[in-house]
């Protein structure tokens, strides 16, 4: 299995030549002072050392192991206590937090190059860190001064962990319907009792304390998901000096045996009267979950990325090195027993689909950083607005699209090994069945497709989709008269015209069909990610046609993979659409019983 | 987890009604005195009461428990055993078999419904009769009669198990470069000596002793592929009355730790001096070995196709029983928290890409076993001619475009299951695991799809394909008048035209491009699955038109399932053809070591 390398000289690409992040960080007054290039590219120096270094390699034997249960303890796999503690002592915990409280207050565009590193590195151990943000990002957003000051600095640190506690057995999808009550205890705090279940890292021995925000119900609170409140819940209740003191009533009840992450903890979490404080307003937990949800699903789709990048390396190594079979061309090493499979073209065909489906959710991923940028750092409310709809609008492409490309780039990267592809030794396996999971937690795919049709697109008569579609249209207008940029734009503006058109006909549907979206909402939001990747593709082609006689072969690289991408890969789109346009009478016709 | 009910509805209606087996039969000498269509009643009958009662209830456990090895020992799965020899007792192991030597003579039309339940019921069960019944393929076409007496009946009545020993460290797809050796003794015996891997059930407990086919090379033997031999070894020596000597000397290593099918053992065996005997002619090996190919490699799709119809009925019955949400059309079950998820589009949406697929499949599995009957036992060497060059053609599409869609529905299968899926006591994570090797094993995908698109198609100039198209032509000539089969009649000439012109383009590119092959290998593989299963789903549907007013709903279910693949699947093709219509250019540009 090859060694993780982080891919350092394809970030700096997205990072500097294609989003031009300096000039962003520069004009944004929450980050002008706080990050630059020089910066920026010493913590992706450092961030990819430790995680070449110290977490990559846990990531074999940890899905070996996997996480133990013993009477309510958890242990983390052999070397996860000891990488964490480096994680943390790194700062990592805390890169993208509020600085008020310890954080570093670095901007998403750039945390999410780290973001992909660790969870290349290993997908179960950068949940932990992936948790503890996402609870400090509901935290500082909603929570009192005194909660802040309380639990973010030690939290930022990793000193404590963080956890989220959505799901219960009834109620995944659906959390209008959880039971886990709320009462009120006069003194500002709550008893908060009930059973939560796939709670990740919600146990464990790496970090000292586990903060746990907890969804649950008041007795008197309306009915569905206006009724829902969010509370924060210790392990260990935190003394008024910040020392610990005596252990919370909440306890873990059994941890999942499940397909892949298996060194990560999957909890059943049992609250018995737990003491918790209220975050934000009563029955505005939703809310506030959902503060953390655009930044955590933009993370799973990072996840599914780091997988695949990783996939992507190990694969292209075995195809190096395999011998099998001769060159449809003729003996390439006729000194040898056979050619390295990577002469084949389906085996070319096969690495070329991963890179291009890799490179192409990592322009995305931080497209999408570039516009939380915006919202989290800008001063210009206009621009904040804007942004907002933006980030709305692509973060359910970029979980759910990054994640189902992600499962086939993996799948790929297991089929160039052949039956050592099945093989647990070879770790392709491993990422396959570890990538499957973001197509589920944080939203089921089917969730964000729904949430992107219906909520973000027909709702609002697909307004954030054509601020989208103009910004591709002023960057087709802008090259329109580059001559070497005609076989990205003129296919591109064909998809753009497309995603306006297919947009159109589902806001028509939807009008006289309560089924329209529903039943537009998966290819629709497949139709969107195949669109947005031509965008980046050509924003990507652009600059290595510009710096094609620099000398680097990387722009020649690129400049290939992009014509790949459009000639091999884009005409799914087609499909799609005529999916799209077929409506929803094929699905609606069957009666249930008679599936 | 729902318990597996086999599909007997719908293997009848595919067997008797969309091929009319009873008339297929009926017609060729050697079947018509075997099998009738109430005998194949009664079988069908007997192996669902017996797959659905003794095998199917071991699946998962077997899972989680995994063949064992100690000491060069494999013990079999909790309950394997039993099962097995309940499986050989009612006759199953040789239900396929040459009647002179104790099999029951079985066409494959009935003998493929039974292997999709076996398979359904336990992959890692029904491996052991699937290599067997290949193993006794090869001995009956290529064994001289003293080997065929000696082994056959024992490994007809399941007593014996055959394994199949192929694949070596450094040669899987290419055994042109095996390094096992043969020498002769002298005496008609060979003495094997090397290592082969990924040897299935190649050593366990439930069989008396176990015939191993080997491919190995004689020392004056040419290089490559033409220069090896095929041998049959035993893991007990058989004395001349038949009955178990000292042990030969081979033995299994270990077994591997793999992503599925773990209740199977896959060894690595070694060879030392072990006794064999030639099977077929000196440095034929691989031409008896593709003998036995075609019947394996359509197993394999039917493998694929019984783990993605489990996946299906665990999905309905999850999707009927989980209350999430609310029908876009308002609530369908006030009286409940939520309605059950089956009302959601989108999950009708994958429920159907499900069984789209897997009736699809079973009717194209059966349509290839059709042929596989004739060229079997039909005494008109004109047909046999023709249906070999059908089989030959259809094989490769039968394995890859069967097992690729297996992996999609048992993925979606999964998905409806939300966390749960991911979760290993619900199952459905197991199916998925468990049929990825399927795209694997017996040539992997890529390589099914080189056979069709060179070998199958460009090599004889497209002959047998156009053989294909007619018989697809004759079906849309003989319907074009039949107003209510329009819907399908016509995307169906669009589609076989579509074909023959991609077929066309791809011969032509051939010609100037040694790389032309290759590059459109795979997408070519399921242009052709696609154009197949319109085929398969317009022969349905036709029959369910016919029957609609028969009172029973079935023929109703089945004309909308037919709906649903016309409509949101088979657009599918229009990209797979630009894919294909792109060429290799894209795929040749990049050098080995900027990849």
């Amino acid at each position: 299995m090859a060694e993780y390398k982080a891919p350092l000289r394809d970030m700096r690409f997205v990072l500097n030549e294609v989003f031009e992040a300096d000039k962003l960080w520069a004009s944004l007054p929450g980050t002008q002072d706080v990050v630059d290039p020089d910066t920026a590219d010493a913590i992706l120096e450092e961030a990819a050392k430790l995680i070449e270094q110290e977490i990559a390699p846990l990531n074999r034997e940890s899905d070996e192991q996997g996480s133990q249960w013993n009477d309510g303890e958890v242990t983390a796999p052999h070397g996860f206590k000891e990488a964490y503690q480096a994680f943390c002592e790194g700062g990592w915990n805390g890169l993208g937090g509020n600085p008020e409280y310890g954080g570093m207050g670095m901007p998403k565009t750039l945390t999410a190059q780290v973001e992909e590193m660790l969870q290349a590195g290993s997908m179960s151990f950068g949940l932990a860190p992936m948790l503890t943000a996402g609870a400090c990002l509901s935290i500082n957003a909603h929570g009192t001064d005194e909660l802040k000051e309380k639990y973010l600095p030690n939290m930022y640190s990793g000193v404590w962990s963080g956890a989220m506690d959505l799901t219960e057995p009834h109620a995944g999808t659906d959390l209008g319907i959880i039971r886990t009550k709320a009462t009120e205890n006069g003194d500002g705090s709550y008893n908060i009792t009930g059973t939560k279940i796939f709670i990740t890292w919600g146990e464990h021995d790496m970090a000292e304390n586990i903060i746990h925000l907890v969804l649950a119900k008041l007795p008197d609170a309306p009915a569905g998901p206006k009724g829902i409140s969010l509370f924060l819940v210790p392990k260990i209740m935190v003394n008024e000096d910040g020392s610990l003191g005596e252990r919370n009533s909440l306890s873990c009840g059994s941890i999942e045996k499940k397909m892949g992450i298996k060194g990560s903890a999957t909890c059943v979490m049992n609250f018995d009267e737990a003491k918790g404080w209220l975050v934000g307003e009563v029955n505005q937990g939703l809310a506030c979950m959902f503060t953390m949800m655009n930044y955590e699903r933009l993370v799973v789709g990072i996840q599914a990325l780091g997988a695949a990048e990783m996939s992507y390396q190990n694969a292209v190594e075995y195809a190096r090195d395999r011998l099998q079979s001769r060159s449809p061309e003729g003996k390439k090493f006729p000194e040898k027993a056979a050619d390295p499979i990577i002469v084949h073209p389906d085996v070319r065909r096969m690495l070329l689909a991963m890179r291009a489906q890799t490179e192409g959710a990592r322009a995305f991923s931080t497209y999408v950083g570039k516009w939380l940028d915006i919202t989290k750092f800008s001063d210009n409310a206009d621009d904040k607005k804007a942004a907002a709809g933006m980030v709305a609008l692509l973060t359910p492409v970029a979980k759910a699209f990054l994640s189902d490309k992600a499962l086939e780039t993996t799948v790929t990267g297991q089929q160039i090994f052949g039956g050592h592809g099945f093989i647990r030794e070879w770790g392709q396996e491993q990422l396959v069945r570890d990538v499957r999971i973001t197509q589920i937690y944080e939203g089921a795919n089917g969730i964000q497709a729904m949430d992107l049709m219906g909520r973000k697109v027909v709702a609002n008569g697909g307004k954030d989709l054509e601020t989208f579609a103009a910004e591709v249209q002023s960057f087709i207008d802008a090259n329109s008269d580059d001559a070497a940029m005609a076989e990205f734009i003129q296919p591109l503006q064909a998809e753009i015209n497309n995603l306006k058109d297919v947009t159109a006909h589902v806001i028509d549907q939807a009008k006289e069909d309560a089924n329209a979206i529903g039943a537009a909402a998966n290819d629709y939001l497949h139709l969107f990610g195949f669109t947005a990747y031509a965008y980046m593709w050509a924003k990507m082609a652009k600059v290595a046609l510009a710096k094609l006689d620099s000398g680097d072969e990387f722009y020649a690289v690129k400049l290939k993979v992009a014509r790949f991408f459009y000639q091999r890969q884009l005409s799914e789109t087609q499909a799609l659409s005529a999916n799209i346009k077929a409506g929803s009478s094929t699905l609606m016709e069957l009666d249930a019983d008679l599936f």
